[in-house]
C-alpha cells in the first residue's frame, strides 16, 4: 500500500497500467469471462466487481482521445432478452471522470474475444452481472 | 468460478489450500504486513479484508485439533494502547464454524514474523484494521 | 484435501477448473489418448477412469447452455465394429446432474484431436474403455 | 501406458523411481500429510490409496537389504488410541513380494517429517486411513 | 534401474515412452542425424546402436495396428549405391516381437526430416550404419 | 506513465514500493555502490541522482514511526576528510515531507553493506556525490 | 559506472548496443509509446528525455551508411496541427556527431509501430515532447 | 581445456558442434554481423578472427559431401568495390584440410541473412575484415 | 559426432569435461549409485559400463599430479566378502594411459557419497559390477 | 562492437563490469583455473590470454584506492620452483595505467579459491602461463 493509491489495485496491476502506452488496451473481465485462455497477462481480482475497479482505474488511467470510442462493451447476443443495468453505472462513472461525449462502442461477443486476445492484459474480476466486460484504450499523458 | 466455491478465493489460493497438509500454516496478513519479504509463496488479495477471507476459508479449511490453539494472532506491542476490535469478530466467526474451545494464541510481533516465514503461504489482504494478522494451522480431513 | 471437495481432484486440476470461463473446454482423455502431444496443459490422472472424474467434475463444473451440445465424444471410426458401452454410463451421469436434453455431439477422430489441441487443458486418465474420450464446454455461473 | 507397467504409475513417478539409487528413499504419504511443504519433488496421486501404490511399486522397486528395516512407518503419537489396521495390509503385501524378515521400523511423527524432507520424492496419495505414511529405502539391482 | 526394465532405457526416455499415446511417433536417429535441430524433445543415447534400442523398446512399446505400416525407414537417396544390411536386422527384430505383416514403409530423406520434426521425441543414438533411422508409431494398450 | 505518478518512478520500482510492508527497507544507492552484488532485487536508475528519487518516493512512501530513525546514511569512514553537503539536502527534503524529529541514523560502511543485503530492494542510481547512500524504512498506511 | 562511458547508459542497454550488428535497429520511445506491447526487449529509462539518450548513444553507436536515411521519425498524423520542435534538436545533435547529409526519414504512425516490433530493442524513455520517437539503424565499425 | 582440443573452442561451442548432424549449418559471423537478432543460439567469440576459428573447426568438423558447395560466403553487394582478400585465406585453409574441389558458393547479402536465421548456431567473432562471414554445412562421420 | 572424439561421450559430457579445471572432480557412478540425489549436474549414460567411459575419458582428461592419488574408489564395506575384479581393469587402463605410480586411494562408502556431492558432475552409468564407482581429479594442461 | 570499446570485451563482460561497484572483485582466471565450479557468474574468454584482457580492462575499470593492494595474485605453492615471468608483464601494464605504488598482494592457492568464490564474476581465459590468475578490486568513479 502507498499514499494516495487505491487499495484495490495490486502491485502487479499497477505495474501493468504504468507499462501500457498510447493505444494499448486492458480488459476488465467479469467472473465468467474466459480470461486465462484469452490473455498472455492475466491479473486475478477474484471477489471484486468491475464497478469498483473501473472507478479506481479512471483515477490513474487516461482514456484515448485519438479514437472516437475509447471504451468497448460486449454487445448483447442476438435474441438474448437480458437487461444490462450495469452499463448505466459505467456511463455515470465515465461521465464523472472524463469529458468524452460518446465513450462507448459495442463489440459482438466473439469479436470481443478476439480483441481481448490482443489486449495488453486482462483483469479477471468476480463480477456477477451479465455483459459486464469492458475494454479500455489508454490515452496520452501530456502534462 | 465453480459451483459452491466462495468467489473471493482465487484459483491459486484454492490450489495452495488443497496442497497444504496436517500442521501446515497459512497467514492472513493485513495491508501493512511485509508479506513479499517474509513468504516464499504470496497470494495477493488486495482490496479485501481479513474477515471476508477468514469466513470463506473456514468453509473449506479444517483447523488443527492436535494442537491447543490452532490460530495465532499478533500480540499488541508493549506500551501500545490501540484497541483490537477485529479480534472479537474473529472470535465469533471461529465460534460459528468450529467447536474449538480456546482457538487463539498470541505471538509477539517479531516472533510472528519468524513464524510467518515458515508458513506455507501468506495471503496479502488490504485489511486496514490494526493487529489483524492471523495464522491458521491446518487440521486433518478424516471423513 | 479440503472439506467438501472430491478427493480425486488434484490441486492443479482444481485451479484449472476455476481458471476456465464461459466457452472454455476441457478434455477427459482415455489412457491411449496422445495427451502430451496435443495439449499445452496436461493434468495426469493415471490409474483413474473417466467415469469417476466426470462425476466429480459435474459437482463443480457448469455445462454451457449457450450451445446445443456442451459435451463431445469421439465418434467410432468408420468400419470399426467395437461397442461403446461407456457412453450409456456418461448418459446417465449427465442426466443425473443436469437437465440438458441432448448433451452429446460426436466428433470424427482427427477433428477431435484438433479440438483437443485448442482446449484449455487435457486430463490424462488411465481409462481402458475404447472411445471414452470426452470434451466438456464450461457454462456460466450466474448465482 | 506401456506393456507390463502398472497403470497407476505416472510417467513422472516412473522416472523418479528409475533415477533413485541405492539408499535413496521415497515417501508414500497419506492424504493429510504435508507433502508440498516437506519435499522438493512431490508427485500427486490424488484419489489413490497407499495400498494400491505400494503393490505397484514393489513389482519394480527393490528394497534395501544393507539396512535392517528398509521400510519406515509413522509411529502412533503417545496417548493416541487409534487403531492402525492398514499396517497389517502393508505387512502381507511386503511378505508376498520380498523375503525380508522384519521389514518395518517406526519413526516418531516429527522425526518422520524430518526424514521425509531428505527423501528423494514424496508421493502425495489420497489415502484416508490414519498413520498410513510409508518410507521405502531403495536397494540394489544386481542381476 | 528397476526390476525388469531394460538398462539401456534412461529415466527420461521411459517417461517419454509412457507419455506417448495412440498415433504419436518416436524417431531412433543414427549418429549423423540432425537430431538437435529437428526435435523439440531429444534424448541423447550416445554410444548406443539402434538395434539394441529397438529391441528394448519393442518389449514395452506397442506398434500401431490402425495404420498399415507402423514403422518408417529413410529411403536410399536416388543414385546412392550403398547397401542397407541393418534393415534385415530390423526386419527380424520386428518379426520376433510382433505379428504385423508389412511393418515398414519408406520415406524420402527430406520427407523423413519433416516427419521427424512432428514426432514426439527423437532418440539420438551413436549408430554408425547408414540409413539406420527409424520412426515408430505407437499403438493401443487394450488389456 | 499514469496521472499523478512521478515520471522518474519506473513500473518495476512502483511495484516494489507497493509490495513493501511495515518495517521493510529500500536502499537508494549512489553510482559507486556495489548494488548488483548486495541485493536480490536491484532496480536500475542510471543517470538519475538520489535527490530526485528521494523527493519522488516521499510523495508515496510512508516512513516508519515505530522506530526512532527511519532513515540511515552511510557514515564517513574514519580519517576521511570529505564533506557531505548532500546530507543537508536530504535533511530539508525530509523536513518538508514529514514531521519526524530526528529522522537520520548513521551506519558504518560495512554495517551499511550488510543492512543493504537484507533490504527488500536496492535502487541503483547514478548519483555522483560521495556518501550519498540512503536506507528508508517503510511505515504504516493507516488511513 | 566505468571510465568514459556515459552515465545515462545502463549496463543492460550497453550490452544491447554491443550485441547489435549492421542493420539492426533500436527505438528511442517517448513516454507515451506502447513499448511493452511492441518490443521483445524493452529497456526502461523512466524519467529521462530522448535528447540526452540520443547524445549519449551517438558517442558509441555508428549509424548505417549503407542506407539513405539511417534515422526514422514518426510522422505527424494527418490533420494534427501540433508542432515538433524536438526534431530540430535531433537535427543538430546528428549534425554534430555525423556527416550524413539527410539522416531522417518519416514513418506513418502505424508503420512506425510495425517497424518498432521488428527492432532489436526499445528504450522506453519518459520524454514528454510529442512525436519524439526515433529509430536508429546501426552501421559498421570498420576501424 | 582438454588434451588435443583447440583452445579457441569454448565448451559451449564444442557442445554445439557435437549436437549438429548431417546437413546442419553453422555461421562464422564477422564483428559487424547482426548475430543476436538472427540466431536462436549465438556463441560469442569476441576478439577472435574467423581465420583462427575456421582452422580450429576444420580439425573436428566434417564438411558435407552430399552437396556441391558445403561452404557459403556473403557475396559482395552490387556496386561495392571493396576487395575480399580474406577469401583467399579461406581457400587455402579449406584446401589444406579437405579435398573438396569447389567448396564455395556465394549468397547475396539478404539471402545470407535468411539462411543464417535457419542455421543451428551463429558464432559471433570480432573479425574486422569485410565480407568475412562464412556458413559451413556439416557432413557425415562414417568411420 | 566429430572427428576424433570418442562416440560414447555426449555433447553435454564433453562440455562438462571442458569446463572443469585444476582440482575439479568427476564421478563415474555405477548403475546403483544414488546419482540424482547426490549431484547438481548429472549426466546420464544408461546402458554403458564404467570401463568404456574411463577409457574414453582418459584420452582427453589429464589426471591431477599435484595430489598423491588422483583417483578414488569406494572401499569395500566392512564385513562384505564380495570380490572387486573391476579394480584390476581400472588399474591396467590407468597404467596404459598415465605414468602415475599409485593412482588410487580408497574412500569409505559414506565419505565417498559426501565427496560425490561436491564433485563438479556425476556420470550415471549402467555398470553392474559392484564397487565400480570412481572419482577422477582433473589435472593441468600445460602444453 | 561499438566506437572506442576494446573488441576483446564481450557484451556480457561489459555489462558485468558496469554492474560492479566499489569494492566488488573480478577474477581473470587462467586456462586451468576451476572457474565453472567457483563462480556464480562465469564469462568465457577461451583462446585469449590474461595480458590482453588486463590491458583492455584497465582502460575502463578503476582500481580501488581505499585498499592498499587492489590486485591479488595467486602465490607460488610452497616447494614449487616454477618461474612466474607473467607477473612482470602485469607489473608494467598496471604501472602504465595507474599510479598505485604497490598494487599487488599474494594469496595462497586455496585462499585464492575461496576469494574467487565471493568475487562478482570470473573471466575464464585460455591463458597458458602458470600462476597467471588475477583478482581486481573495483574503485570509485568520482569525476
Amino acid at each position: 500500500m502507498l499514499k494516495g493509491i487505491p487499495k484495490i489495485i495490486s502491485p502487479e496491476l499497477m505495474k501493468i497500467l504504468m507499462e501500457m502506452g498510447h493505444g494499448d488496451e486492458i480488459v476488465l473481465a467479469d467472473g465468467n469471462f474466459p480470461a486465462a485462455s484469452h490473455g498472455a497477462k492475466v491479473v486475478r481480482c477474484d471477489g471484486h466487481g468491475t464497478i469498483a475497479l473501473l472507478e479506481a482505474l479512471l483515477l490513474l488511467f487516461p482514456l484515448d482521445t485519438y479514437t472516437k470510442h475509447p471504451i468497448a462493451l460486449m454487445d448483447v447476443v442476438k435474441g438474448d432478452t437480458v437487461e444490462t443495468p450495469i452499463w448505466k453505472e459505467y456511463d455515470s462513472i465515465v461521465a464523472n471522470n472524463t469529458s468524452i461525449e460518446e465513450p462507448f462502442e459495442y463489440e459482438e461477443r466473439f469479436a470481443f474475444y478476439e480483441r481481448a486476445k490482443k489486449a495488453y492484459a486482462i483483469v479477471a474480476t468476480g463480477e456477477k452481472a451479465l455483459y459486464a466486460n469492458v475494454i479500455l484504450k489508454k490515452g496520452v499523458i501530456s502534462e
